[in-house]
């Protein structure tokens, strides 16, 4: 059997394999964590390996230049291993350790940093868990109730708990542990299917406490955090990529795996579990606490993500008239999904609106509670989708638009995730085109991140380097710029300064891909507003959530018309929402009920439908520019702009 | 190791176990059914068992008598094998095959026969599982709700299903289910936890019939009935003894036998599960269907049943002040249970009242629908406890009283129950005080079952043989009538015409036995009525359910005290109730919603309640006569008895 020798960054790893395997499912069996876009199609480009040694079977070659074919690179996805093999795995193609940005502060005042939600201080704590003291009155021949309806009847005394139902492990122990603490205990509650479940009980002394999962499922990173159900505070936060990441970046390349592959839904749903278990693993750890102190658990993520944590086929959603089986989804058994908590632990995941509006936005609108004000809230959260919400406490409308991964570094040539080497932030000097920049982590410079991108498109534009149509200025000449195949680039940064054996560059594709999705976005806004018959002077606040790294710039993010051009006091940047709303949603019963109400409430603009298609179409044509066709709706950075 | 050579009626049965086995643990692990009336305690004397070769470790000995002894009769339970050994299982001490008297046709008038109920005629059918045909509007882009949501809809436009849930199987297949069938279903519901579950999923031409079983889960029989869910129609019957017997006969000595061993409890669970599986492998190959065509099960029997059948430990039913664990029984999954039917099948059980009026009670209220009448009526179910209900559609009263097995045959020296070979009916000639008697499938006699009992105890004192303190008349003298140790006993049948090696007598002890069992029964009865300040009179019917075997005549039990002297068409045998409530809850929601409302209503009178306790011991004083300390109580049997 041929032996593959991974050679890495600072490790090598040694992995024997049958002849003919995929490089790519060697490269995931071996523990590395590679970029798989489009899900192992072959069309993304971004599983590029290099083969040092030994030869192998080459299905496809992709978009990969002539010069990186005489190098060795081969897309890993399209390659079959038949004999011993040196693969190096550059650094620009794997997906490196994931950093939690929550709350940093930012230091420069116009840019727009996260204002963080005190849950604690907003919510009355009645958790989905709860134990409820109990002194009941011992039987007698007269007063001779069942045990269960003494318990029962001494809850329904403290509080109206209708439907209470008791799982038969409690029932077996039901009668020593009322005898053995004469009749005092303490009664775990926790709410199962609108009702609540009588799920432990304890002797009155027992002090351990009760612990919650809130987790964001989100495509890319999955956040976890460890509750303690009494307090409600979050004793321990952990961060991990969602181990689907092999199988392809965003919903669509994961949805195609699943169809494409026989058992790619299986392995898909396999990997969400494992992911959500190393979190687990990683916070019992920390605080030195068993599994089955995790009581229940809420999640929020995405409508893909929602069926894949489910293990249910999500091919319809990507399929027009894009139906998902399951919006609201009953809660199931810890062990009915593998979840390392108590195993009879119910696990809630919050309702989704429709394919593409799922319950990491309804969670959203939990969490910043748009829907209890008088004013006016835009929500966006930008990721391979736009999620955007509109409304207030009357009414809320909510739409998606297939953005693409352009902001998360996806189609972009040289785009990447917020990693360490990303380049966040760039300077372009007017006279001498002289490029500043900074990374992440300030490791020489991989790739550039979305909030890079959305500064870099700015700056091109401004400095004259592209003009408004994203395209390079006819008359701009410098080194720079160069031509190749089919296209024309723009040196980023050079190769000696990179960390990577290349150029930097962005091409005017990338930059048409850019406006592509900010466009989409914008357009969305407008046919939200549109169907309110609403225009942006009545958005009181824009609430900005999610995907972007620690930060956005908010001048650039309006002077490429990705934004709104509104005052920028009324932006706001509100983090991981989705999470947010799921803790909030774990500590407090009325608010779990209101994020089924919202779900419930909110109204799906489906930009696809044909009495929205055509006007949906116009407005993303005219959103394709910087930062619009139409400049009055943009006259603050048409001032400034206005040498354009 | 040593062997045991088993020696039956018919076959041999060879046997290996680890020295000091106990040999009633051996008889059992053979697969030979035991008479063990008392759990193992040793103390009801039914185990006995021939050592004909070998010798044995003998820990007690028990009553058997020093003729026995010397012929090698020991006690199964006291016993421990220690070398090779031949055992004679004496045809006395097996339990035979289980005969089910339903409904047969009797042909004397004076015999109370079973009415039965017709069930199908009775109900609207709404069972408790049942298909929906729906036709759903296809989704389009406006149209655009989640594949359950629209289910729901089309559910729900339908009927009103408050709290739907849906299975995460069901929801796997849902949306290829739909498609693939161009949006017609047919849609299974199951009744879950006071909701309606979506359990299955089929196409619009799916034929196959969905069936259900409904089981009584009698402490001695077992009867189970596989209904076509559609029709209502009852397609199979089976019936079992109930393979707890080999661990105790009655409820008492299971009780004790789950005490007093280790694993006891988890046996007798294991020994009912067995037995309702071992029902439903008949009635699914007598039918040649698949388990998983049944789809949902509804249970009835007796609280320490209940408890048993969920592995929940029954010994605070047998403590002062007598508290079940649990009467309400929230429905569980069938797998849970380890029932061999579709596994995530719901499994329903009848609730109780108390811990000694159960499921079997309240389904039986429900099959004679006695809380729906105006006029009073008497219910009586007589096994080891006689369980009493008296009432109408405003008031429902419950007692039980603990009456003994003596009518199941323990407790009598020749008493057992209504199987082949047991004397039902006697005849004595006033003069030469000649015997006729005959048997159930004219078998030659080995003991006298329950209705032979009533009738024997009725000739004896009509004959002048006992007097109505249930002692032999200290004038009477007859070669049948002879002293032994501490007893005088009476001889029924000599031994030449007897099924077993010996004679079979009544002894004073065994009558000293029947009036207590016939008295507590009757004082349970009069302390019903004094609690609502009734007499007899207002007695409009009573109703005699379970346990004698196919009838009882009634004015031998009217002779004895057992029943109250009302005129004979007051009373009808209504056979299994346990069973027909049973399998109208499984048939009809109403029906299953009406059995809780009864278990609710019912009012249980503890008779051993210090308010209660010195007026039932004054009655049950006064009812161990025959028929009574009162003959006022009984105006008909004292005319045609007055020479007594």
């Amino acid at each position: 059997m041929p032996v593959i020798n991974f050679l890495l960054d600072s490790e090598k790893i040694e992995f024997t394999c049958d002849s003919g395997t995929n490089l790519m499912e060697a490269v995931v069996e071996a523990g590395i964590e590679l970029k798989a876009v489009c899900g192992g199609a072959g069309s993304c480009g971004k599983c590029q390996v290099i083969v040092k040694e030994g030869e192998v079977n080459q299905l496809a070659q992709g978009s990969l230049s002539p010069d990186k074919l005489k190098q060795g690179y081969v897309l890993a996805c399209q390659t079959e291993v038949i004999e011993d093999v040196r693969i190096e795995i550059p650094p620009e193609s794997r997906l490196s350790e994931h950093q939690i940005f929550v709350a940093e502060e930012a230091e420069d005042e116009e840019l727009l940093t996260e204002k963080e939600i005190q849950i604690a201080e907003k919510i009355e704590l009645d958790p989905l868990y709860k134990r409820v003291d109990l002194e009941l009155d011992e039987p007698t021949l007269v007063n001779n109730a069942s045990d269960l309806d003494r318990l029962y009847t001494g809850l329904n005394q403290r509080h109206d708990w209708p439907g209470l139902t008791t799982s038969l492990s409690v029932m077996e122990d039901l009668a020593s542990h009322l005898r053995d603490n004469n009749w005092q205990t303490q009664v775990s509650l926790a709410l199962a299917n609108d009702n609540y479940e009588v799920s432990e009980l304890n002797a009155p002394d027992y002090e351990q406490p009760d612990y919650g999962i809130a987790v964001d499922i989100g495509t890319t990173t999955m956040v976890l955090e460890l509750i303690n159900l009494e307090t409600g505070e979050s004793v321990a936060t952990s961060g991990l990529y969602n181990k689907q990441g092999r199988y392809g970046d965003d919903v669509i390349g994961r949805i195609n795996y699943a169809k494409q592959n026989d058992d790619g839904l299986d392995k898909l749903h396999q990997a969400v579990i494992d992911t959500i278990n190393e979190l687990i693993d990683d916070v019992v750890n920390k605080e030195s606490i068993d599994y089955a102190d995790i009581k229940t658990a809420v999640f929020a993520g995405n409508t893909t993500m929602s069926h894949l944590f489910l293990g249910i086929d999500p091919n319809n959603i990507r399929l027009e008239p894009y139906i998902p089986t399951v919006n609201f989804i009953p809660p199931l058994q810890a062990e009915e999904l593998g979840i390392k908590i108590k195993e009879e632990g119910w696990i809630h995941y919050l309702p989704g609106v429709s394919s593409f509006v799922g319950g990491d936005i309804t969670s959203g609108v939990l969490a910043t509670e748009i829907g209890k004000r008088e004013e006016i809230t835009l929500f966006i959260d930008i990721g391979t989708n736009g999620e955007l919400v509109l409304g207030n406490q009357d009414w809320l409308i909510t739409c998606s638009c297939s953005a693409g991964p352009a902001f998360e570094g996806g189609g972009i040539e040289y785009g990447m995730r917020a990693m360490s080497g990303a380049i966040e932030f760039f300077e372009i000097d007017e006279d001498t085109y002289e490029i500043k920049y900074s990374t992440i982590n300030a490791r020489p410079p991989i790739g550039v991140c979305g909030s890079g991108l959305i500064k870099l498109i700015a700056t091109l534009n401004e400095v004259g380097i592209i003009n408004r149509s994203g395209k390079f200025e006819s008359d701009f000449e410098h080194e720079r710029l160069r031509e190749r195949e089919y296209e024309t680039e723009f040196v980023l940064v050079w190769e000696e300064q990179a960390g990577i054996d290349e150029d930097i560059v962005i091409t005017e594709n990338d930059i048409k891909n850019l406006l592509r999705s900010k466009g989409a976005i914008y357009a969305g806004i407008r046919m939200m507003l549109q169907n309110m018959s609403l225009t942006e002077d009545f958005i009181e606040e824009v609430l900005v959530a999610g995907g972007f790294g620690n930060y956005i710039n908010i001048d650039d993010a309006k002077k490429i018309g990705l934004l709104p051009d509104l005052p920028n006091d009324k932006f706001k940047f509100v983090g991981n929402t989705s999470l947010k709303g799921a803790k909030m949603s774990l500590l407090s019963k009325e608010k779990f009920d209101q994020v089924n109400e919202i779900a419930n409430k909110m109204t799906y603009l489906e930009l696809s439908a044909e009495d929205q298609s055509q006007e949906f179409m116009d407005e993303f044509v005219s959103a394709q520019f910087i930062p619009h066709t139409d400049l009055s709706l943009f006259p603050s950075v048409t001032e400034t702009n206005s040498d354009d």
